[in-house]
């Protein structure tokens, strides 16, 4: 018999309280699965006296994380604390430097972090896994570090913040605007502690970077990717994307180009048909597509206590079982730095923007796209309201760069009113 | 440096090929991920003769697949020959006597002796494993094994043969009945030798055994698969399921209760707006629940070359890293013998049904419902054809043997016109 297989929690929020509870729960069920019992030795979190929904009686109580990291009884460092810097960052180097394997949850410090931590902890003969960090409860850094091991990926995309999804879905159903919806999703709980992690697309930038460092081999490069968050989508352009048969998500792309990595968390139009377009509310998606396999979709929950506390527990039963695969997929001295490409992939754009009502506005709209290089593939003029007429165009293929130009000639012409919208239609 | 791991592929069709050109395209990228090159040391295959889409000449020879399970040059046989009894079945016992890991995409070699084949192989030390005969590319049996190895799993589903899928949803778009659309997908060759294996649900009734034994580490049971094919879904049950807002598929479901354990792959209804209802084509979903995680929900291609290869690939490179998860999660001697249970879990029921146009007929067939313990939930009566008229009826929850005395009973009432339909809503 194996001995079993000691796990040190750090953290006990609710995720770090979901690990204690299906440890507890399944003790059998995971030392059959795994071959070897696996049991917690000791926990931390900041304040001792509050009341959990755990016993947590038969476990030793370090109060400060790095102290737990160094205990002599675990064998794998279960962080679950969060945040890029202070304790999380300084427990894990420690549990590194005491040769654990570490277990986290945290994609912030992963995004900024990880590639020194996963170097550390190979040259350790250690491992670090996440796949709590990215999309919560779907295996999908298994699925991709694994299950696609054999292809060259293509593209990565993911709709990875519950949160924002939530706010689009529900302006949507509800005809409501952003703000109202906003702070409803504020007074339900849903909103981290600085919304702009969730909507400002930071949260689900930093997943997106750990994804496209396993998928094309290349360090983990958060600060390249492109963000843009949600707050500036109005029910107008969800309306009207839906007249014209799309969704607006906030999705993150990943792909390697000729001219480099791209990757951006961005507000992007999908049709209504694929998975991603039909994604309602809080439920999370990531499309893997792999040249041998196609295109694979993963869907479930991306928070809560049970769904990531799943995650930790798939990383700690391959780790009691002696799955020791790297962290991005190569070993860490192997990721080479990528270089960054601003989006240069070509895709149809939705235009959105109001004219002046006067004889040859919509003219002068589409000459400046012409001369920018760009086609329409469809254009809707909406009914006249006083002197100003929306008008909705859908481009064919363009390139970033052409739409930017054509956006300052359609500010040139004189006939805009307000500032025009241009939302990337990804093709999935 | 770890030395290469060797393959011998049994097998040359189109996944074998596959295989052969993902080792061949990729070799420096499965090197980098494995830890160690991956090549291909010998195939076998029923023609010599054939051309076939990859080059050959650098691997030797083996007419015979159990001489080639047998090689001392190999590691891991590659079983994609197919069939569960013959050769297949006496190369892969000769692998496991020989020492060798087998990967292979036999679903119908498993269903039928993968329990003793797991308790050979690892009575001797090695694995057999199978990525690539549930679902295809999508990696499922990793998700299953691995990724939700922290949950109880509560309920398996899945949409896992492309033909009958295709089948389903062309009788829906092009509102042709099923005799015709069999007929075409027999012209583009999406159907298997023997139809029925498709048709009659079987191939994906192995599937669901196979996926049954993991989640409830029971010994695979397809005999005790409760099969139903969709010969008899006629345009009718497809328009008027669609009427009330579901989709019929052919669906398998496996759950452990009171019971006993269920597995049934029989046509269901699902609703339009779950991603089981959404599904188009030949694209295959499997829909795990876990205690923890909630529901996952995956969605890829089912078969192929590419995708199939994929899977394979998987599989051997887990090997080539040393992962080496027993084939059904947990040891095979450990899998107990699962208490079969004819489905018992109460759900609504679609009940379609003509009766004679006379007075009563109606409150007949209500009584009888009431009378078998069952209350409605819809009904829809439709324009009367001549003398006849079509009545749709959604229950509540009712069991399969409320349903079956039931059906008795209308037959009793001298109302029927023809018989009845009765189909499962499974609810997701």
């Amino acid at each position: 018999m194996v001995a079993p297989l000691r796990l040190g929690v750090a953290g006990l929020g609710t995720v770090g309280i979901g690990v204690v509870q299906i440890v507890q729960r399944h003790a059998d069920l995971i030392a059959a699965r795994a071959g070897r019992a696996v049991v917690i030795t000791a926990v931390s979190a900041r304040d001792r006296s509050r009341n959990r929904d755990a016993d947590l009686s038969g476990y030793a109580w370090e109060a400060d994380p790095v102290a737990l990291a160094q205990r002599d009884d675990i064998d794998v460092f279960v962080e679950l604390m969060g945040g890029s810097e202070g304790p999380a960052r300084d427990a894990t180097e420690a549990a590194i430097a005491a040769g654990k394997d570490v277990v986290t949850a945290n994609k912030a410090l992963l995004a900024h972090h990880g590639h020194a931590l996963a170097l550390a902890s190979e040259a350790a003969g250690r491992v670090i896994r996440f796949e709590a960090a990215v999309a919560g409860g779907i295996p999908v850094i298994k699925a991709l570090t694994e299950g696609l091991a054999g292809n060259a990926l293509r593209r990565v995309m993911g709709v990875m913040n519950g949160t924002c999804n939530y706010i689009l879905t529900r302006m949507q159903s509800a005809g409501l605007p952003y703000d109202q919806v906003f702070e409803e999703a504020r007074q339900l709980g849903y909103l981290e502690a600085d919304p702009n992690l969730d909507v400002g697309g930071i949260d689900a930038g930093h997943k997106l970077a750990l994804l496209a460092a396993i998928a094309f081999g290349t360090k983990v490069s958060f600060d390249a990717v492109e963000l843009e968050g949600i707050g500036a989508i109005s029910i107008d352009d969800i309306r009207r994307a839906a007249d014209m048969g799309f969704r607006i998500k906030l999705l993150g792309v990943a792909q390697m180009t000729g001219r480099g990595l791209e990757q951006r968390m961005t507000p992007c139009l999908v049709p209504e048909g694929h998975p991603l377009g039909q994604l309602q509310g809080g439920t999370n998606m990531v499309v893997l597509e792999g040249d041998a396999v196609g295109q694979i979709v993963l869907r479930g929950p991306g928070a809560g206590s049970g769904p990531t506390a799943s995650a930790v527990l798939a990383d700690v039963i391959d780790i009691a079982r002696g799955i020791r695969t790297p962290t991005f997929g190569v070993p860490a001295a192997a990721l080479v730095v990528p270089t960054p490409a601003r989006t240069s992939t070509p895709a149809p754009w939705y235009l959105r923007m109001t004219l002046l009502d006067k004889p040859g506005a919509l003219a002068k709209i589409a000459t400046a796209l012409g001369e920018a290089g760009i086609s329409i593939d469809r254009m809707r003029q909406y009914g006249h309201q006083g002197v100003q007429a929306p008008v909705l165009i859908v481009t064919h293929k363009a390139t970033r760069d052409d739409v930017d130009t054509a956006m300052a000639r359609f500010a040139a012409t004189g006939v805009l009113v307000g500032e025009p919208v241009a939302i990337r239609i990804e093709e999935v």
